[in-house]
């Protein structure tokens, strides 16, 4: 064939090694959010269109794949070209993430789940973007949810099982940054920028990190905010930041201007408090942490890692959204890693174990052998490939070393039982 | 909200107890495919709308969600519609099996991957089936495939794989069916059909366990196939069937008409010689399997159960497909366990396993308290869930019994370390 056969664009193949390193860091990460009393659910990778499309996944909605209609008819294409939307061709789409389906699922399931639910959601989801480095329109998340718990022992439960997955997954030196969307409005409204600018001023301020705080206040002055503000804001940067990173109250006050809500600080320096003690992940009040989702109520917080340039996963409460099948205010919140960037960082054990091991074969060995060899070692413990020998060994054996296994042996007509066999160590 | 929210229609959500039980099921079987030196590979749930729909899926085909192409126009809907097809709104879809993928996953990889490819493919397919007992638009396959080996070692390993999965899963009493569409074709020459006759007579000798000999004839001579065959066919059902199954070729041999290819009866006899020295699970010949996927060009085989009126998994030799993207014929041969059945049958330990604990804490712990609490006894290897003490103690305690947990502990402002619990023994 002339063309190239590849994976839908954007899409990728996992080749076996590829998939053994992804199947064993989904390994570590459940057993952990197993043992922090979290819940595996699953739902299907699909969703009704009208559920999908209405409004809690945000921008994402808009890159979501939808499925045709079974059984259309040349007259539902005409008459969806007249209505001028194709959107009643579709009745299903892929999810864009995991939170849609959850706020489905719990409106489903709720009288079976018990009145605080700790979900844990390992699964994939689509988003049509434009390919680009990094970025697959399939990709898997890894979300860990708490429904029901108003509290913040909720984000203490969310913070330190997150910590101890990354921990568990080998991922030395994380912080995890705190913030709380009610403190930002706070901040803002103590600067002096009036409501109607929040949106605008958070989308710039959530880009400190890249431009800087010359850039933030260029930026915000090109927007023509309340210029009092965005020069009260230039005297707070300017501020002394403390050496310590403890979450008293006091320490969390010093780093805010004036003004700002004394619950909501008392609420962050609990999370603060009980994460650093129970944790060996730092946890980092970052008083300028935004997240980009409009969706956020409370308590926000972000993994970073001083060596890379971008974000390893994030969370915070969003108390209006699972409620919203249901249609009900139900307090919710979540933290999700970013499995795809943390599976490229992880230095995993990649062989096969010590106990795997290659019998290669000459052409006339009996299958009948062949096989009750290999059902005998198996029966001991190992991992066993056959392998028909070949002209070239060595090549036969670069590659079974690449592909893990630690040891071969040689099969002869005269190879009687596993006791015959002479093994080698490969690599 | 007055109409039920559910999933999608056919399609189903799994809770904590459903997803525990295929998770480790799954997590049985990967590990013997594993040990028996398969190798697991991962594709996107989509492929291009043209590769679906090449004519490798028969019947399925028929049966695909197909994704609606991004950014589409009202024109695009009209000239579909005039095309009198809509398929032309459609670039992707759900993949409705394995095989595809795999003979995809064949032609972008091939370089990379060994000579014999020895694949595991554990994931979800998608078919627009009317919905019905036991029938799922999503359900979970997994496969296993060995590509480029020609020769009978290939079902061997593929055989005894799969009966040692089936045994890992503790599904006592299987057995495993075997024949080859060769013999098959052999067969019906043998009593005298003629070569256009042999897709419908198969499709009726498929009903024989259903509608027994009597039923088979009767729909044969009602679609008038040559009535002389249909005539040595009655005398072949009535022939005395060995006691033993031993697979010597006279054996194989003595259970077949004159006429049938020797060469095709000694591979099955080395099949099943082999498979049944290093196998639990008793295979058996049966020359009337038929398997009803027209692409099989070797031998078939089915799983079953005597207690089951229905197969618990197949596969075969199917040459012709794996190498089509490619250009080139590749030999293939796999065999497909049927999990979602499977995985019904199964009387797993449902529990969390004996170290899971719930601590049941009062409103006045301290948030910081309670997480330094779980956290020491996680390091200590169990699995801790906080549940907050309420009024009706029992009904709290009888849901987490429920839910698994062995035994519970009350946490107290007084309780200072996990030295301090007094655990209590649930259910």
């Amino acid at each position: 064939m002339a063309s190239p056969v590849t994976p839908p664009r954007g899409m990728r193949d996992f080749l076996p090694r590829d998939k053994a390193r992804r199947e064993h860091a989904l390994g570590i990460i459940r057993a952990v959010y197993s043992d922090f009393g979290f819940d595996e659910i699953e739902t299907p990778v699909v969703e009704d269109y009208a559920r999908l499309h209405s409004g809690l996944g945000g921008d994402n909605e808009k890159l979501a794949f939808n499925v045709l209609k079974r059984g259309l008819t040349p007259e539902d294409a005409v008459s969806a070209a007249e209505s001028g939307s194709l959107d009643s061709l579709a009745d299903l789409g892929l999810r864009f993430d995991l939170t849609v389906p959850l706020a489905r699922f719990y409106a489903t399931h709720r009288a079976e789940l018990p009145p605080v639910f700790r979900a844990v959601q390992i699964a994939p989801v689509w988003r049509a973007e434009r390919p680009q480095k990094g970025r697959y329109r399939q990709f898997m998340q890894c979300d860990i949810d708490i429904i029901g718990e108003a509290g913040p022992l909720a984000e203490i439960e969310l913070i330190s099982a997150t910590s101890a997955a990354l921990t568990a997954l080998g991922l030395i030196g994380c912080r995890v940054r705190i913030n709380d969307r009610r403190l930002l409005t706070g901040m803002l409204d103590a600067f002096g920028f009036v409501p109607a600018e929040h949106p605008g001023v958070l989308i710039t301020v959530d880009k400190l990190d890249k431009i800087g705080t010359a850039g933030v206040l260029a930026e915000l002055r090109e927007r023509n905010v309340t210029a009092e503000a965005v020069n009260r804001l230039e005297e707070f940067f300017a501020r002394p930041t403390p050496d310590d990173q403890l979450f008293g109250e006091a320490q969390i006050r010093s780093q805010l201007p004036a003004g700002v809500d004394d619950t909501v600080i008392a609420e962050l320096a609990t999370i603060g408090t009980a994460v650093t003690q129970a944790d060996s992940t730092p946890l980092v009040f970052d008083p300028f942490l935004v997240r980009g989702m409009g969706y956020y109520t409370g308590p926000i917080f972000e993994i970073e890692h001083p060596e890379l340039g971008y974000s390893l996963g994030g969370g915070g409460r969003y108390d209006g959204m699972i409620g919203r099948f249901l249609g009900q205010n139900v307090p919710a919140t979540g933290f999700s890693i970013g499995f795809e960037r943390i599976v490229d960082l992880l230095e995993l054990a990649e062989d096969a174990g010590t106990d795997s091991l290659v019998l290669v074969y000459e052409q006339d060995v009996a299958p009948a052998t062949l096989v009750a060899l290999k059902s005998e070692l198996i029966a001991a413990g190992k991992r066993v490939r056959l392998e028909k020998r070949v002209k070239n060994l060595k090549a036969l054996l670069d590659r079974v070393t690449a592909e893990g296994f630690s040891a071969f042996a040689f099969v002869t007509p005269a190879t009687a039982s596993a006791a015959d066999l002479e093994l080698k160590p490969l690599g």
